[in-house]
């Protein structure tokens, strides 16, 4: 077993959107996701088969979803995304990184 | 879709360690634990079915092992459990709120 750290080993430097897989199993995936002004593609939604329950740790963002309000996100802010739910990230804070955990299941 | 926040309605006082289904599914358990100097009663350990992703988000905290060293656990420090892997929390942080998030999957 060994201990690591959320917030280490961010690259200086983030060219695109960093996403990283901490467990992958078949009945739950457990990802790092790392923003750093970076957005969703536009016009691009996310359409996932499974459900994703992500918890911003560090940073800001705003999630747009095509049939609800956005939402914004800061420290410690979750939100439980049932699968199917057509979303996107429309802004993460542009001068730090945002540390995202999201868990797929 | 609702937004929560993870360090918000933890309870002035805490007498026993607070443990809070976010997610309860048959695959997937993701668990919020408030600990206020509280740690698993004496010679307990905990055995659990499935595997566990533990990851402190405030605080601190010392995972104790049957049969591996002691874990300190700080701000964003993560480690998997896996099932059976016989564990208990012998400290945490006596004088301000430790916020776990655990993933049993």
């Amino acid at each position: 077993m060994k201990k690591y750290n959320i917030f280490a080993n961010i690259p200086a430097e983030i060219k695109e959107e960093l996403f990283e897989d901490i467990i992958s199993k078949e009945s739950v995936k457990i990802e790092r996701i790392i923003s750093k002004g970076h957005t969703t593609t536009e016009f691009e939604w996310y359409d996932q088969k499974r459900n994703e329950w992500v918890i911003v740790l560090k940073g800001e963002a705003i999630l747009e979803f095509e049939n609800a309000k956005d939402k914004r996100l800061k420290e410690g802010d979750y939100l439980n995304i049932p699968a199917h739910t057509r979303h996107r990230v429309s802004w993460t804070k542009p001068d730090e990184e945002t540390v995202w955990l999201a868990i797929h299941y």
